[in-house]
């Protein structure tokens, strides 16, 4: 419990209109997008640098658990306050500060919205190319702390291939600047991604250095349905072989695509197994012969059908149903679990396979959706977690889901992290090595561990 | 000083054929490509990780240095065995493992030679893009020991880009798996990233995952001549600010190209100030258009002239000047200092005049020539070692070098890393946190600091 005096220091080096610890406010800031719940003491909004490391500070002497957020959109947890404590709610912190054409990067706070640094850098012709699927409300804070990803991950990878240079409070209040803007860099140990993804247990960022990359000059969109999930993997193989790294490569399985039919009557073939959405994108001509080669690839491979959109009208049209997907599987049942345990490219039909297998084996309506062309699915539960039978098979699913991405050489998390959700299973993916040197980094940088106690490695004694 | 006893357990570890100890041999693997130069009192050749393993917790229990080391083609001396001890000679482990043409990545062992990489890789058409000036003899684990750099750059990245996943030894003799072959991955601390560009300060890699792309269509090549180093810069600067990244972006700089001619005469303007090697590559189609973007450009910024290269022969007469830029500089003066130091692509002009003050007011030649698309230029100071006058100059004018760059918003290091040349300098860049950091982050791996010791970071005491 923060005691009083505390609670005015906090006060204090906020100012009261940065402070928040009524009940609404603390339920407000008690969960994300996962199903987990903790109530924070106390929530605060700092405004700069210094104020966070008073903040740390504070928290190693009067020993208490300082969690930061942004929008809460996370998908593993890593934004509950699992110890309870002062939730820091980086929303405030919200300034562009700088777009660069030549160097081609741009200077964020931590509180600026995905969407906002992509539209902005736009304006001058350049791409900030991370897009998770929550860009619209996500912060560009929450994306480095999760490494988020998004569609574009197989041409252009994922948020820790954008991220340049960060300046960081360290979890024991120390002002420390990371990375450079340089192309190139090879000074010290790269700090910079080790804090990109360590889903704020090492530092938080207080100002973001963003790579830029030139916007493509066209894109060519494709949809094709197939009656057979083979034939669509094979169609991926095809199209990688081949030589072309499309922008966007999707995947629907029949599941969800019943449910978007269910819900949003878009006229998808109902026995469908498969939809493929792609994007090419670059110069003109070469976008243009990327999208024939597929065609050609799509048709080899005995799609049923292939629609292309001859403007950005027609393109929304292609992608309609792919944005329905999420929201559609989740109006199926009450309660949606969203996986993403990924695998390499050429192993998705064993994963599709056997997660519908696993499925069966539970009697769970499972959805599968997501990024085929970089093996990142999300296996979707559909369940209802008041019924306790059900929900424990839906957690056995989970489980089994994880160890068969294990098996086909895949990872526990492809995007959404391991925060609460997947704590328990880390070691199984990285060995107990590699879970006491993270211990061992962890206790590094946050010897107190204060920042962010409770997630991704369990403490020592399994807790 | 080893003991005998500890001399004949490693004999035992690695076999007879694998240990040498005759001065010759210890002679031969006392240097790297730098001046340094310190005697092992071993050398060892291990063939798996599990005699790196037994060498490693021997080294812990005895206390002696261990210092792994490719083909010693380094340019900071992170190969030299800076306390003595052991040289682990990763050369033999030299197989390479697989090439997964769906999954586009590479399994190799430290000591398989990047251009053999790259050529095995591109049958198969695929690129292995870091292409560091030594690839013909460098070893892929050093170059991911160092972080290696190279021409692509700009377009491409550099070898931390390229590796997805890693078996390591740490220090203490631990097998460790970091990272995953997926495309995605956000499941703990980036410990690849970590290792990677940790100049073998944090583990001995033993088998490497390295990403492949397709292996571009075609190329186009350009060679322009400017007599205005402003006007080249500018050049630069118009060609990123029409949306073109070229695959290699070179420049050499009067001195550079003086020294090209004194020793190759191949027919360079000796008037000129500056010349630029131009290189899009891609799609047939927008490679071509790219570079016809670029003439364009090159032409509005009073290029004196630009060739390109019609065939593969013209293609490496454009190239000519820029592969004998080294070697020739090198003739100059007994003694050559390549630097490395790099600043953001929009400070170049200022680098160069700097350097070009920095060289008159020391009365020292200094050729420049490097990666101007990346930032990552190679200040390169001609003098003589056994002239203890001008030598003093010299490392007075790289200090000042370091200097300019970070004053610029840049880098010590673009791709030649800390080891024990800059390792003096390093606080300067990334600060009294950044420092703690690294060596609590060595600590937490290598408590006993037997691997590599004396690279990068100075010892607390300074040493």
């Amino acid at each position: 419990m923060l005691s009083d005096a505390v609670k005015t220091r906090l006060r204090e080096i906020v100012g009261p209109a940065n402070f928040l610890d009524s009940l609404e406010d603390r339920i407000s800031y008690s969960y994300d997008a996962t199903l987990y719940q903790a109530m924070p003491e106390v929530a605060v909004y700092p405004e700069h640098a210094e104020q966070i490391a008073a903040i740390l500070r504070l928290a190693n002497e009067a020993g208490f658990a300082v969690t930061p957020r942004g929008a809460g959109t996370g998908l593993s947890g890593g934004s509950i306050a699992a110890r309870g404590g002062v939730v820091l709610v980086l929303t405030r912190m919200n300034h562009l500060l700088e777009i660069n054409t030549d160097d081609l990067f741009a200077v964020a706070e931590p509180g600026v919205i995905t969407a906002d640094l992509a539209a902005a850098v736009a304006k001058h012709g350049l791409l900030y190319p991370p897009d998770p699927a929550s860009q619209a409300v996500s912060t560009l804070g929450g994306n480095v702390a999760e490494n988020a990803g998004g569609l574009r991950g197989l041409k252009y990878g994922v948020t820790r291939n954008y991220i340049l240079a960060l300046d960081v409070v360290t979890p024991t209040g120390d002002l420390l600047h990371t990375g450079s803007v340089t192309v190139k860099c090879a000074t010290g140990y790269d700090l910079t991604q080790l804090i990109v993804g360590s889903e704020g247990t090492l530092g938080v960022a207080t100002k973001i250095w963003c790579k830029l990359v030139p916007l493509p000059e066209h894109k060519e969109t494709l949809r094709a349905v197939f009656s057979d999930m083979d034939a669509a993997a094979r169609s991926v193989a095809a199209i990688i072989r081949a030589g072309v790294i499309p922008a966007t490569l999707e995947f629907l399985d029949h599941v969800t695509i019943n449910a978007i039919e269910d819900f949003k009557r878009i006229g998808l073939p109902r026995e469908a197994e498969a939809i493929l959405l792609i994007e090419t994108d670059g110069q003109r001509d070469a976008a243009r012969a990327e999208a024939a080669k597929v065609m050609e690839i799509l048709r080899e491979n005995h799609a049923q059908s292939v629609q292309t959109a001859a403007n950005d009208a027609e393109r929304a049209q292609l992608w309609a149903a792919r944005r329905a997907a999420l929201s559609s599987l989740t109006r199926v049942r009450p309660t949606t679990i969203l996986e993403d345990a990924t695998v390499p490219r050429s192993r998705i039909p064993d994963m599709v396979r056997g997660v519908r297998d696993i499925g069966r084996r539970h009697n769970l309506i499972i959805g599968n959706f997501g990024h085929a062309g970089d093996g990142n699915l999300h296996p979707t539960i559909l369940t209802d977690a008041r019924d306790v039978e059900e929900f424990a098979r839906a957690e056995k699913a989970i489980e089994e889901i994880f160890q068969l991405a294990l098996s086909l050489g895949g990872t526990l998390s492809g995007e959404h992290g391991i925060g609460m959700a997947k704590a328990h299973f880390l070691k199984n993916e990285i060995g107990a090595a590699g879970l006491a040197l993270m211990r061992a980094i962890k206790h590094a940088f946050d010897p107190n561990n204060v920042l962010n106690p409770g997630k991704m490695m369990l403490d020592a004694n399994g807790e």
